[in-house]
């Protein structure tokens, strides 16, 4: 696993589970820094979790590619001290442990910084670190109740809250956790610090929803809770054969989305004419449009439409995604043998580096896959290497 | 704006408008950056979308805050001097318009690092650079379409797809180009090269869906497009006056939510014994849950349940999310006074930085309200100031 990417030469200490704090990690090692995931005996949940193959979860594999797992106990003494040699060697140490028990465990900050003054030690919660929710479990459902994201989901007729079902609160605390590490680690390089980083789900997803989805409650004072204070709406349609989305927002996509459904009269009809006009009327617009497009197929729509310049696109399975012409005009997804899963598929990194590649730096690791390379890197002895294994083959 | 964020010290001329640009580099703003927003004479388009007050919209304000606005006219040769002298002083160069169209406007990746050799170019683009999507307009419908999100978020029942109404691919998108921005600033500070950073849209997205959305696809050979290959579960039940959400995994949890519905005979039902036997018979226990959760309140239900250990939250409304107790106790929501919109209220930035922390660091500008200073700045003389500013008010 040798780096080339904009992280090379960084050490990253990993001590954390599940989604947020290992996807985050992942962008990390996938961008060349030396991720090395610390795991207690029993390893990660999210190895258990799902479909697998050859005892590797599909989940795990796309959370933890291009990093090293090494398994600790630290309840005892000897893999505490391994720990605190591992951190003396590191630059980045993250944790994703509810608020407290860190530092029961003696892994909190002030004991990480007395092993590396510049250390740069970061704790994602779930809730925040105080507060009457902070002791809570978090899970992902939860996050998008209270952060309004099901309500900006709800169903537009009923009104019943509906969840988003992928863990977008979760995979966005990653994002955000990795690039607020990128910018200490930048800061550190000026200014020669480490600091305490701190990330709370929770606030990371009400901050995500913000710029459109709470236009509403923006201005002090004129406050409105109707969801037609969003931009989204929710344009599928369905064809003799499938599904499509159109989007004419302008007064040139609305002209050639008429053409091409045939209905020239709707520029002139002043419930269309001008871009508020279509606002205004939007839900007999859409009536209007899906009762026409019902009427032919995808392809002949999508190559019509295209032609005249109107946005629009097929609804695409998840299979489909797989070979569609743009994904593989993008070289988007490799594959490569994992040891124990066989022939996986992943993305590549989104973000290409003209300089310093970023790429999948390896598969992820069996569990305590690294545990003897790095103990020895470490300089424990044949006896003690033997001790802090226990059980584990070497 | 003075700056004390961890990316102090930072220049970054940003061509973006909409949102994944302008969202990406909101983040960098407040993080410390001087980011220079150069608009058109007419401006960025979502200066003029959705709910506005004094003439700023929502949207706007919570996607450019922290910023300067510069107003150049980049078809004068004067604007394009303007322009060229901004690039020699800065670190980083971002732009969001369709394949080929800076090269057109002379603004492309060669002729900005023939200004600054060391520049970090970001082209953000929908689709990719090249492919036969590579020309279309992008809009975020088009990328959920695509990416396979809007057939996640299927309806279970029916099957049809449908959207996810908050704009996830921008707003993913603009987290990715943040931090690929900021690995990029790392890079240079440690090697001194700049480089040319390429994202799109759709990467970013089938990315962010893959560590769950995407496991059914994972393991080449085995696929399945059952939504059965996901995590996330709709956990919303309706209760005599409102809605929460309610997750038992374990079997701890589980025993606590028998208890707490009076129904311990469920702990014994061989369809709900263990987690799997749960997950086999998740369409059951689910409506059985909803059954008895319809007849008592909230706030009783939320209350036993979190006394028993069971994760449980309210369904907010975006209203209530303002005055959540916990998002009081994590001091998330500012509110100052914007010169044109009056009280507004916003998420301060999610990360903390303990050393070099982040903040809002003034208002969204208002276009061109930072033209005059930065001419100045960059050495132009009077006549060629009031040249370069046109009808504007200097």
């Amino acid at each position: 696993m040798n780096a080339s990417g904009p992280l090379a030469g960084i050490r990253v200490v990993d001590l954390t589970a599940m989604i947020s704090g290992p996807v985050a990690t992942m962008m990390l090692a996938d961008q060349g820094a030396d991720v090395i995931k610390v795991e207690p005996p029993a390893g990660d949940l999210v190895r258990q979790m799902g479909s697998s193959r050859g005892g590797m979860s599909a989940t795990f594999l796309s959370s933890n590619r291009s990093k090293r797992s090494m398994v600790l106990d630290l309840k005892t003494q000897l893999g505490m001290e391994a720990l605190l040699r591992l951190v003396r060697s590191a630059d980045v140490f993250v944790q994703n442990f509810r608020p407290g028990v860190a530092e029961r465990m003696g892994i909190g900050e002030p004991a990480m910084r007395q092993q590396r003054e510049d250390l740069i030690y970061v704790s994602i919660s779930g809730f925040g670190e105080t507060g009457p929710y902070a002791h809570k479990r978090v899970y992902d459902p939860v996050i998008q109740a209270l952060s309004g994201l099901a309500a900006i989901q709800a169903d537009r007729d009923s009104g019943r809250p509906r969840m988003v079902r992928t863990i977008v609160p979760d995979k966005v605390t990653a994002l955000a956790a990795a690039q607020a590490i990128t910018a200490a680690l930048f800061a550190r390089e000026r200014t020669g610090q480490g600091q305490h980083l701190k990330l709370a789900m929770l606030d990371a997803i009400v901050a995500f929803l913000w710029p459109e989805g709470m236009t509403g409650h923006t201005f002090v004072g004129n406050e409105v809770e109707a969801a037609r204070a969003q931009l989204a709406q929710d344009l599928i349609f369905a064809t003799t054969d499938g599904w499509i989305t159109v989007g004419a927002v302008s007064d040139t996509e609305w002209s050639g989305l008429c053409r091409v459904l045939e209905r020239p009269q709707w520029e002139q009809d002043p419930r269309f004419r001008t871009a508020q006009d279509r606002v205004a009327n939007v839900a007999e617009r859409l009536a209007l449009t899906a009762e026409v497009l019902a009427t032919r197929s995808s392809s002949q729509w999508l190559q019509a439409l295209d032609a005249a310049g109107v946005p629009c696109a097929p609804v695409l399975s998840r299979a489909q995604v797989l070979t569609h012409e743009q994904i593989l005009a993008n070289d988007l997804l490799a594959e490569y043998v994992h040891p124990q899963a066989g022939r996986i598929r992943q993305p590549r990194p989104a973000a290409r580096f003209g300089a310093t590649p970023a790429d999948i730096r390896g598969p992820a690791p069996a569990l305590g896959a690294d545990t003897a390379t790095l103990l020895a890197e470490l300089g424990f002895d044949e006896q003690e290497v033997q001790q802090l294994m226990g059980g584990q083959r070497a």
